[in-house]
Formats: C-alpha cells, sequence, structure tokens
C-alpha cells in the first residue's frame, strides 16, 4: 500500500514538520520504494515534485528543508508499485488543468484495471503512464468536467462533494479507494479500509484538525510567521496513518468523503 | 525579451554544460528577473521545475549542478514578463497533457492580448495563468487536438509541421512569437524578428546541430556514458542567441519552423 499525506491552511504554511513526520511514520519505515512526490498549490497553480525512486531519508528530508514551499493546500504520496511500471509518469501526485484551475489526485489501493477501464469513461482526459490511479484521475476529470457552470465556475462544494462521493462508491467497487483530491477550491478525501498482509483491515486515512494563535510555538515552527500577528492559524491534516501522538486523529469512516477549504472541514458525504 | 533554450538528442543527455551556457549567455546577462523554468522528457511525462522569481546565478548554478537529469527533450526558459504578475502560474514552459502524451511551450514576445483573446478560440483548455503566452499554448492545443487520429496517434510530422506553421503566421501578426513547441515525439521551434530597445530587430531564435562519437571528450562530458560505446550521439540545439563561439550556429529565418526528432532536423517549413 502506498502512503498518503495532505494539508489545508486557513494561511500558507510551509508543512516541513508534517512531512518529516509522514516520512517518519509512513514512508520509511515501510516498503514504498517505488517513488514520492508532492504537490504544492501556489496562486491558483501547482508546484508539482516528484521522483520515480525511493523516498530515502537523506533525499526527502533534505528536499524538505531546503525548499520550505509555502501553501494553504498540499497533497503528497509515497508510492509501492502494485501497477505500472517504476517511472515518472506512474509517480504521484497528478495534476492536470480543468476549467481554468489546476486539480490534484492522489491515490492508495489496488485496482481492477480491466472493469475501470470498462465502466468509467474517460471524456477529454487521457493517461500518460499506466497505473489504475492516473486512469481513475482522468475518469473522475471527465465527471467534474460536465457539472462546470458556463462560466467555467466550479458549483458549490455540496455538490461537488456528492460528485466526488457517487465516483468513490463506484471506485470502492474495484478494489482499495482511499484517494485524496483538490479541485483548486476544496480538498476531499475519501476515506475505505487497507488490507494488510496479515488479514487486518484498519482505516484507510486520519484527518486532524488543528487551531493555534499566530505567535504560538505550533505556529512558528511551521513558517507562518507571514500571517498577520493578531490572526489564528487553521489546519487540517490528513494522512494513512495517524503522524502525531496525543492529538486526536480521527479516523475518516470507511466510504466517506471529508471536504476541506482554507484550514476547515467543511462538508462531509453521508454514510 | 524572454530567452529560450531548447534540445533534442538521439540518447538522453543531461544538458548541463547548454544549460550553463544558457544562463551565462541568455539569462544572467540580461533583464530577466523574473522567472525561469525547465521541462524534461522523460519516458513520455514531463519534469517541470519552474520559480517565479530571477535566475541568479546561484540557484541557477546549483540547480543544473545537483540534478544532472537526463533527457532527450528540454525546453527551458528565462522570463522578463511584458504581460501578467510575477506568479508560478506565469511562468514557462507550460506542460500540458493532450492524447496521452505531454506537451511543453515556451513563448518570446508580447503579443497582442485583446486580438488574441478575440481571434484564437481555445476549445477545452483554459489558461490557468494571464500571460499572453499560456493562452497561446491553449489555442495552439485546440488545433492540434482537432487533428489527432481516432487511434489518439499524432499524424505525420509533416502535417503537424504545417500546423504549427499556419499557427505561427497567425501569431507574428499579434507581436513578437518566437517560441518553442513539443508534442511528445517532435520539437518544433519557430523564428521571428525580436525587437530591442535600440530598434535594432536581430534573430529571434539560432539552431545548432552537433554529432560526435560516444568516447569523444564533449559525448562525455554532457554525461551520455550510458549510450552503446560504439554509437554516435547527435544533437540539436536551439537558442535565442548562440551559445557557443566557433560553432555553426545558423539563425532560424523570420517566419520559418524547424521541426527535430531525436537529435535531427526532420523538417522546415517553406517560407
Amino acid at each position: 500500500m502506498c502512503e498518503l499525506f495532505a494539508m489545508s491552511s486557513r494561511h500558507p504554511a510551509t508543512v516541513r514538520m508534517s512531512l518529516e513526520e509522514f516520512s517518519r511514520h509512513g514512508g520509511l519505515a515501510g516498503p514504498h520504494k517505488d517513488g514520492w512526490g508532492i504537490a504544492y498549490y501556489e496562486e491558483g497553480d501547482v508546484r508539482l515534485i516528484k521522483e520515480p525512486f525511493a523516498a530515502s531519508e537523506s533525499a526527502c528530508l533534505r528536499f524538505v528543508q531546503d525548499h520550505p514551499y509555502r501553501s494553504s493546500a498540499v497533497i503528497s504520496h509515497i508510492r509501492r508499485a502494485t501497477q505500472g511500471r517504476r517511472s515518472l509518469a506512474n509517480t504521484q501526485p497528478f495534476a492536470r488543468e480543468l476549467g481554468g484551475r489546476m486539480h490534484v489526485f492522489a491515490h492508495n489501493g489496488d485496482l481492477d484495471g480491466a472493469r475501470l477501464r470498462n465502466s468509467f469513461p474517460l471524456g477529454g482526459y487521457h493517461p500518460v503512464g499506466e497505473t489504475d490511479s492516473e486512469y481513475a484521475f482522468c475518469a473522475l476529470l471527465a465527471r467534474v468536467a460536465r457539472i462546470l457552470q458556463d462560466t467555467g465556475q466550479p458549483p458549490p462544494v455540496e455538490q461537488r462533494l456528492a460528485l466526488v462521493s457517487e465516483f468513490a462508491a463506484e471506485l470502492r467497487a474495484l478494489g482499495p479507494a482511499n484517494f485524496l483530491y483538490a479541485d483548486g477550491d476544496a480538498l476531499f478525501a475519501h476515506g475505505h479500509k487497507r488490507t494488510h498482509a496479515d488479514g487486518i483491515r484498519p482505516p484507510g486515512l486520519h484527518v486532524l484538525c488543528r487551531s493555534c494563535a499566530a505567535d504560538s510555538a505550533a505556529f512558528r515552527a511551521e513558517g507562518l510567521s507571514i500571517a498577520p500577528a493578531a490572526t489564528t492559524q487553521e489546519v487540517v491534516l490528513v494522512a494513512s496513518v495517524p503522524l502525531t501522538a496525543g492529538e486526536p486523529w480521527e479516523p475518516v469512516a470507511d466510504g466517506e468523503v471529508v471536504a476541506a477549504r482554507c484550514g476547515r472541514i467543511v462538508a462531509r458525504s453521508a454514510l
């Protein structure tokens, strides 16, 4: 299984500490040697960095130390290949433009590729690589394209949540389908159980809401000193496994989709 | 004016030395302080690295030294903003998927934005930023989409060259229109005169064809030791100004489009 991480915040944050935790808890201790990537939203565009080889401790930590990009929305992925060879095109996250906004997708699971290709039309989007995950992203974009308004503006978040939830339900029928999806406005996290080699199926995603004053140590540690001093930082973190002890990480329910924007959970799908 | 650089090669090359020359000759001595970027093709996907601030000597040289990515097709751009603020979305090159291949575009010039938006339909592609250059790229993709075969395979290079040449001719009517465009198979370079502050209009692009044995010093210097020892490396370089002395750099004629693939010039538009 791959490992997923995402962040939504009220003020741009560096996610440096969260990524170090992600590296330690998620990627480096596990069998995820086939690639890693991170997408940072930056004023509507996306800075996408990925490598089709192991997120080894030195390279990964050096990278996040050397590049403290500030962003209000981040999606990261560490890959253990199940479908598709080890290549840049098969490394997540994936990013595409739709309606003048950048959309980002990362998936943890292993879908039935033949059924996926038979039952999910692609519209105008075509995979560049060979993974089930990129195919699923293209299929999701084809559906999102249909609900864009004539102005190109996205419909209300509740309508997009309903679309993502319906898509997720169909995807679950094809295999493990934890995914993170950002549409340039909101972040959607879909939880599905993960199957381990020993048969145990723990929750596939966990979510944590943090809030702290601008002058707190935690606020400064994430490099948020550019925010107005009197304000409060709010952050939603999503990860395959809880990244910290002593904080109220909550499992995303099996089949649930959580929508976050500007550091707050703004909607949840009905179960 | 911005500065352009591209490379097409028979065997993957690092372009490290060419980029150092590009930095010295093109970007660093000139007023190009608004961003820089580079796109490397890698097995069908594109590694896109860009920054919305100056390609200062230290950062640019450190980057190409630290990241000797090997590629058979590279497009790079150093920006001096004429339209659009300094942001990641307005920094070139631009990369988009079409027909399951990544397409890359970089433009040097300043187009009449109002006429561009009135006379070039976009199809399904929408700019993320505000530049004339990204709008032109979306308009070009809309045309390319129309000539893709049902299989998604691109038509012969001569047909694509004719389309790019026709597009370039229309673009020239709107202002300086030097551009580089790669469609995942071939590289197209369109030459147009550049207007300097003193009124001089030198050629906007120059091209150089290099060929050397696998065991030559020049071959090894570009990091090509992975190629079979008995083979010959062939490289086409394109740049705003000649990057080296003592080599036969040839100006691209005003209005000409040169098509290169695998390190050779394979077609030229009629003038």
